[in-house]
Formats: structure tokens, sequence, C-alpha cells
């Protein structure tokens, strides 16, 4: 139980339901108190990305949501399809926290010196359970941000940041030339088109439709494809063909995209082919799928030779693969250029009841472009 | 031209025509003069492998196929549907040939002490253009068959016989502990079957129908799987779990099969885990899909976390990279075990002509486990 001197936080809360349903609820819950090493950090900001909606809704038809509670202690319920549940047996039943990444104020320290130097400090951190008031956590995770940087600028410092510079990490390291993006007008898209202007780096943005190839357009990006146009598999071929792309990051998952995509760096890479293979092309042609925004099935007809891949991408598989000093340089940089190069923007700031309103999640689960959400933890509770 | 002293020879040839056919016949062409370091082999035996029947049928519709020419003179046509024809640009209009393998007896041979060497030896060679009666090839290229070994006997020394060794090989320097077959009854699955029995790997094997089972059981298979069980699933969970495969070779390529393997490896991965990630296991889990008996669109729905990889896989590849020395040993290997670990059994034996006959094609055509048919383009010329 907590003691007079504990200082108590609401925390959002997951839970899936073995009858097929996920409960989203707000519990107050006591902050640990910090260990040597250890701080806590007050949360200010924390960004609703794609991927913390995975671990939030639990796969749920949100289109079936009900809300109960109350304003200020709200539940929201949601039917999990069958089918999804089945691959959930691993979190049946567990009252999980939320939040991938957020910023914040050292509100606590422990003993050790490097813990107490962070005393007062605004910091970035990764590491779950940031959907919350208060988060305690090693002071060498946290990232301290440039004086004059607030929250809301550095919650998103990890997430997409890393990833867009882990993408052009992982083209460099493979051996590719220039990469392929999809979904690009997404904020991690902009951070990426950045990236790539800066570094010199060739990028074929892919998006949906025509605002957002002016919207990317008018960031500087060189080749933008849309999958909405009738010239599109031509258009893409083309972006190919000029850039050299033999890599790409797909954030869609499902349907026919990663297979069009190959197809095109097959026609592309078989333009300066001088006789016929029967096996296609030598170039090795590579998808990465690191996210679903599109749940269906994934499907293509494997008319690019046999020099290809699709597979999973996944940051911390990345990060850990490179190691603690080579992040450490990529967090270094994203700290450097949070208000130019990895500067985010929201749509609206909410509390953590607010985010459990139906009205609410029914525009920020949409993961549209341009419809980001912040949570603000503390929001109205100070 | 061909002087007085050139030894003519049929050989059989496929082309592409750009209004949607390809036309098979047989040409009478020259044989080169074998240079210093060349030998001529006279063709006795030469397998259909599935790898032949892409360049041999251009994706055509093999079911309009009609008959011209004469029964010594034969010429065969058929349709090939516009979305293949629109992937075969790079061949069309070209009378190329066919076949990658083949044994037979060096007849003529260069001035080299390399070539000298070789007169009058069996010997297996591997280099596409062997379904004709006489190939002239480099010395270097060809594989001395052990005394008292039949030229039909070694006519399978390269493609099914590496390709088994290669999937192994590939499974040990990738670091997975066990392997996973498809169309696992094939003669390069009863192959593979031996080497892992043999080489005490572990493998789970993937058939079609319960006689499939039957023959791999009594050649020693401990571990199949029948696709067409109301149980597969299961069976396969079951069979992952035991063996620990981790990585699996397709040789059917379209339809589901290959997103329900690494299903079944996520789910017995999971088995052992300790506590709920939402982004799957953490182990790699890889489907290289090496044919395509199914022409079909591959399908998966990405129920097996973010740590997979699905793609081509192909023997010639493999081989560059591995290395000649590597390589070497390999097919070393193969000629010593030739009556042993890497016999093949053939359903007919045909000449080039009877090769290009409709009731034949109807047959080999359909790639049939137990249907295997070897040329030998000196029959009934001699």
């Amino acid at each position: 139980m907590a003691d007079a001197g504990t200082r108590m936080g609401l925390q959002l809360r997951s839970t899936v339901k073995k009858e097929g349903i996920v409960e989203l609820s707000l519990a107050r819950v006591p902050t640990p108190e910090p260990k040597a090493e250890e701080v806590v950090v007050r949360i200010d900001a924390s960004p609703i990305n794609p991927s913390d909606q995975g671990l939030l809704f639990g796969g749920a038809d949100m289109s079936t949501a009900k809300a109960a509670g109350t304003a200020d202690d709200p539940v929201v319920i949601a039917s999990i399809p069958p089918a999804v549940l089945k691959a959930l047996g691993g979190r049946l039943e567990q009252s999980l926290p939320v939040g991938n990444e957020a910023a914040g104020v050292v509100v606590q320290a422990g003993s050790s010196p490097a813990a107490q130097a962070l005393m007062g400090k605004t910091v970035a951190i990764l590491g779950g359970a940031m959907y919350a008031q208060y988060r305690c956590i090693k002071a060498v995770q946290c990232l301290v941000l440039p004086p004059g940087t607030t929250p809301a600028e550095g919650a998103d410092c990890f997430v997409n940041p890393l990833t867009a510079l882990g993408m052009v990490e992982t083209m460099r390291a493979e051996g590719h030339k220039a990469l392929v993006h999809t979904a690009a007008a997404s904020n991690l898209g902009q951070m990426l088109n950045k990236i790539c202007i800066k570094d010199r780096v060739g990028l074929v943005n892919i998006v949906r439709n025509p605002e957002q190839v002016d919207l990317l357009k008018k960031l500087g990006a060189t080749s933008v494809c849309n999958s909405s146009s009738p010239t599109f598999m031509d258009d893409l071929i083309a972006a190919h063909t000029a850039s050299g792309a033999t890599v790409a990051f797909d954030a869609i998952g499902g349907g026919r995209l990663a297979g069009q995509i190959l197809t095109a760096m097959e026609i592309a890479a078989n333009k300066t082919a001088k006789e016929y293979s029967r096996y296609g092309s030598t170039t090795h042609k590579q998808v990465y799928i690191y996210g679903g925004l599109d749940r269906g099935p994934t499907e293509f007809n494997r008319a690019f030779g046999m020099a290809w891949g699709i597979g999973g991408w996944l940051l911390t598989a990345f990060l850990q693969k490179i190691g603690f000093d080579a992040a450490q340089k990529l967090r270094e940089r994203v700290a450097a250029e949070i208000k130019t190069t990895f500067a985010s923007t929201y749509t609206k700031e909410v509390s953590l009841a607010e985010a459990l309103r139906l009205e609410e999640i029914a525009v920020y689960g949409k993961q549209a472009t341009g419809q980001k959400y912040l949570i603000n933890p503390n929001k109205g509770l100070r």
C-alpha cells in the first residue's frame, strides 16, 4: 500500500478480456520511489503514434466502441473480432499500461549523481507506460532536451525520428543507394523527407492522394508518386529508374502495394540488362513492412524475378542490432535537430480522460495524415 | 556455314512471339569445334525439371497447345496469357535453347591436357542448351561421374542435389537449427529427406496428400504434415515446436502456405515466451520461395510478429555467394553419393521429338510427384 508520502497519478490502461472485448480506463496508481539511478518524470506530452494504437485498442473494431463511467473516470469498451482475439492470448485479462514515448520534467531523483543532475530538466523518454501523470525511469534512459525546448516539442524524440533515421541507416548498411517510403505524408514521412534532403539521399515518396503530393512537394520532395493515380505503376517505374532505389519501407502492410513496388524495381533494374534472364535481374530488391495501416492480407504475384525479399522491420530490433553507441549517436542527432528536421505537428492536445472520449477516438483512431494527437497527462490536474 | 567435317545435331528451341504464343521446335545446328580448354559431350540424358519448364513453355497455357510439323520435325504452339506476356519482353522473338543440366560421354576434346583427359569419360554438366544431341562446354565445368555410373543416373547431378544441399547450407549459415520443405515428396524433396537423415538435421516435410505422407515415412522421414488435412495447422505447430525449425523452403509459391508456415513458427516460438510482446517473438522466421508450382498470387495476413522474412531463393545466386571452392565440395559430394543420397527416378525416357508430343507434354507439364521425364536427345538417332 502507498504511504502518506507517495505521489499518486493517473495511468491509462488497456485490458483485453477473454470474452472478446477491450476495456480502456484510467487507474490511480502510486508512483514508485526512485532508486539511486532512477528519476521520476512528470509527463507533460506523449504522442499517440500508430505504434501505440495496436496495444491501446488490441485490434478491436473501434466503430463498436461504447462509453461507460464518468467524464473524469471514463471507461471505453469495444468488440474484438474473433480472428484477432486468437492472436492475443499472451495479453488476456492483463491491465496493461500504454504509451511508448513522452517528454516532461524531472520532479524527483534518486541519490546517484547522474540522477541528481537531471532534477528540473526537461527530458524525452522511451519505454512504455507513458500515458500516465508520472513515470519512474532510469536516468541513463533520459535524453536531455536542448534549453528552450518544450515537452510538446520533444514528445516525439524516439519513435518517428529514430525510425526515419533507422531506415536511412538500414539502406546504407544493406548496400542500397536510395529508398522508397509509403504513407509518405505522415509525420514520420515528412521527417524522412527532411533527412534525405539534408543528407542528399534519394527518396521516392508514395502517397495516396494529390493533396499529399502537393504537401510533400512544398517540403522540397523531388519524387512523389500517388498510388490512386491511373499512371501510378508508370510513375513508380520512372521514379525507381531515376533514383535507383532498391529498398522500400512500407507502413501500409496489407494489399498489393509491396508487390507493386518490387515489380517496378524489377522493371527498372531490367532496363539496363544486356540479355534475357529467365530468373529476372540479379539486383536484390527489398520491401520492409514496418506498419499495418491496411490490416488486410498482403498479396503479390512474384513478377519480380528471384532476387527479392519482404520482411518485417522493427525499430527496437534495429537499435539492438546496431548497438548502444551507434544508437546514442542517432539520439543525439535527434535532440540537436528537434526543432527543425524532427519537428512534429499535432492537431490537438488532450488530457488522459479526453483521450478516452468516443468523439476523440473516432478522429485519432483513423491514423489519418494531419490528425495526430498529443496527450498531456497532467492537463487540468496541476 | 558448317564445313563437311562439322558434327550436326538436333537442339530443342523455344520462341516467344510478340503476338502472344510460344513455339517449340527442333533446330538442326552445327556443333562448335572445341577450343583448347573445351570438350564436346554427346548428351544421353537430361531431366525435365520444373526449373526447365519456365523457359520451355514461356508461361503459356499448355491446355491450348496445338501440334504442327511432322513426327520427326514436330512443332508445338500454345497461347501465352497477356499478363504473362508483359513480363517476357526480354525474350521476344528469340529462338532460345533449353535444358539446364545433362550427362553424357565426351566424344571430342580440345588440345589442352585437361580437355584431353576427359575423352571417353561419362560426365555431368550444367549450363543451359542441354536438350540437344551435342553440347560444347569448358572441361572445367564437367563433373566426372564415378566408374559404372550411367548418364541416366548422373543426369540430375546439379539442380536437385545442389538445391537440396544449398537449403541445408543456407539453414546453417543463417543460424537456424532445422528446416521446413514444401512439395516434399518431389525428387528434390526425397533427396533433402535423405540428406537430413544422413546429416542428422531436423526436417519438417509438408506434402499435399496421405499417399505422399506414406511415401516419405517409408523413406524414414520423422515429421510429415499433410496440407490437405483438417488438422494441418495444429500438425504444423506441433512439428515446428518439436523441431525448432525457423526457416522454410517453399516450391509452391502461390497461395497461403508461406504465411501458414510463418504463423505456425510464431506460435511455436511464443510457447516459450515469458511475457506478452505486442510485436511478437524476437525469433527471426524465414520462408524462401524457390519454385512456383502454384502460379497464383502469394497471400499472407502477417499474424507472425515483426521478425520475419519471405524472399526468393535461387541456386545460382547461392553458389555465387559461397564461392567456387565451397561449391566444388558440394559437387564432389553429389558425385560420390549419386547412386544413393542423390539417386533420381524417372517415369519415362523420351527423345527430343517425343518430348514435343502433346500427350507427353500433358503428363510432364503437370509437374506431378512421380511423373518425372528424362530426355535422351540421341534416342533412336545413333
